[in-house]
């Protein structure tokens, strides 16, 4: 094979994810990403937009979520598979890639579990900013799994949160969560049921993983003036919160014909109304509008927030050095000229092969393995 | 991080996948991915099947391609830029991955520029046997370009063609491929245009690789009996057959809804009858019905194919022992604890960035980049 490269992509594997997150910090990782977020939403038009593609088994889901603008298109590769944790496994892990529009060269090859976190605890105070109470204090944390800490870092960062109510049906799991955050500036109390922990709450966060149709959150648990950050419902047949939850309260999303599919309004007939939050960045909608409105952000991950991820990736292991080069794609001395690379080693056969007496006819398909 | 690794993935890069290709032999490769490309056409309703996901733009197009059965979901990512030779880079790359649909784990990152090549003549081949006259020995190779070697390799080996007849807008492609095939049991001619080359063939494939509304060939071209292996018109806007073709001709396609929108018969109305090709290896429907017929394979290039690939290399990998295993996803030592896996390095920031007087309202999210 030729030694010429005309380009290569740069691979950032696990480790130089958690060594980038580590060298630049958490919080301040989440805020950037948070900005960029921002700052990619109000580019809406920009984007060609498409629901993720979704390969649905017994045990999980296998999703692709493509997005392009003008200059980069993206895809991020992510899993959901509650039981992994039983075989020592994540419930999610995701890798992406960040291309070049222009030529279709992938520019950037990155592990993406640690950043899908981060990502989805950044967009998640991103909207709190906009629908909740600006006065919000006090967040109830249901589903104390693998994201739990970054949702509380991201709220106490960018919305103010002071104080933190856990609950999780596995008590291990709060336990890790408040042992994790233990001197980081939260008051951490544990409860023993969900009811529990949303009392008083001004921020509901529900970032529960498993694949039921599942009433976490009902109407008499709702007070006036809440934010419920619906996180954890995200495919068909898996939700959080019962349907007289979303009936009283004003309901924002992501991108509508995914969360219709995906989110928590998949229980809700097809024209109940929905607002893109998007539209509350612009300033063409509003987001809250009193201090008594029970707002919902139907959260289920779309792919514009991981385009963000990446370019902020992509940026970070620049400015670290961080990151290893390598041949994810050919790249012939002669692009024209793709068999010329094989060389005399894989054309030696082709002679052989070649002999007139062989057959040739569909049968000698059935003859190799 | 943990050196903890449950689980990692198999990394074939470019160099790894020119080795396994130089080490195996390139008919053979060709005669094993089409005995797989076969078998798996067989279980067609084993898998998961969609249309490819396009993401276009005025140089080119970059595509997904999902499938998944039972156990394994495979993608592939590929791209066609043709004006990309220009500044050094191929036309079409391609990378993809092969993962446990289990547990979500990418077992297998492979470079596929190269062996989309390969599948792609293999499925071109596996099409002909079916829909070919079975006595067909000359073929007319329109479009000279990278991938035009292969498609003469697999329809030499796999159908019986001993007689080539090339013909390409730029001469110099005709000169790379007719000095590439030097000495590998085929006749070659260079033709002067494409009726020239067309001219008493068997079988025409065209491989052209311009993305506009073409007609490459006309029905004046057309003789009884011919079989046209359609490679290049493969996104909407791209086509390269004159519909007076189409209209003449029994037409096969791999999965009907995706050539709809991007095959030759994107031309036609939507009730255009085709024949899904797996219908013809299972006996539903016949191929070819007689000696007289003009049969058309509307090639587009499905996800299904690149399932067996993947499957291929994989195998391919393991008997030769070549490719690496890299962290493509994180496997923290708690898959719980994700937070956990940070340290102290990337936390002790998280304190100061929560003191009390911090401001915490929405125009934070300004002051950062």
């Amino acid at each position: 094979m030729s030694n010429k490269q005309h380009a290569t992509t740069v691979y950032i594997g696990a480790t130089d994810m958690v060594r980038i997150v580590q060298r630049k910090g958490l919080g301040r990782c989440i805020a950037e990403l948070a900005a960029r977020i921002e700052r990619d939403f109000l580019r809406w038009h920009d984007f060609d937009l498409s629901a993720r593609v979704a390969c649905h088994s017994p045990h999980g889901v296998i999703e692709l979520m493509p997005i392009g603008d003008a200059r980069h298109f993206a895809f991020k590769y992510v899993n959901g598979h509650p039981e992994n944790t039983r075989s020592g496994l994540p419930t999610v892990m995701a890798f992406g890639v960040l291309a070049d529009v222009a030529t279709g060269l992938p520019l950037v090859l990155s592990e993406l579990t640690l950043v899908t976190a981060i990502r989805t605890a950044a967009m998640s105070a991103v909207a709190a900013c906009r629908l909740a109470r600006p006065d919000s204090r006090v967040m109830a944390l249901i589903g104390n799994g693998a994201q739990s800490e970054f949702q509380a870092i991201a709220m106490r960062d960018l919305v103010g949160i002071r104080e933190l109510r856990l609950f999780d049906v596995d008590p291990a799991a709060s336990a890790k969560l408040a042992a994790n955050l233990a001197g980081h500036g939260l008051t951490l109390t544990i409860c023993n049921s969900t009811a529990e922990a949303v009392r008083g709450a001004d921020i509901v966060t529900t970032l529960t993983a498993d694949k039921n149709l599942a009433t976490i959150i009902t109407p008499a648990m709702i007070e006036p003036g809440m934010h419920i950050n619906a996180v954890g419902g995200d495919c068909p047949g898996k939700t959080e919160l019962h349907r007289g939850v979303l009936e009283a309260a004003a309901v924002f999303v992501e991108f509508e014909p995914q969360t219709r599919v995906e989110g928590d309004i998949q229980q809700m007939s097809a024209d109940f109304a929905v607002t893109e939050f998007w539209h509350v960045l612009a300033g063409n909608q509003p987001g809250r509008r009193s201090a008594d409105q029970v707002t919902v952000f139907d959260s289920v991950g779309f792919a514009l927030e991981d385009y963000s991820a990446l370019c902020f990736v992509s940026d970070a292991a620049t400015e670290l050095g961080i990151g290893n080069r390598i041949e994810l794609v050919l790249q012939p001395a002669d692009p024209k000229n793709l068999f010329g690379l094989l060389g005399s080693a894989a054309l030696a056969s082709l002679t052989s092969a070649a002999a007139p007496s062989q057959p040739a006819s569909a049968p000698a398909l059935q003859t190799v393995d």
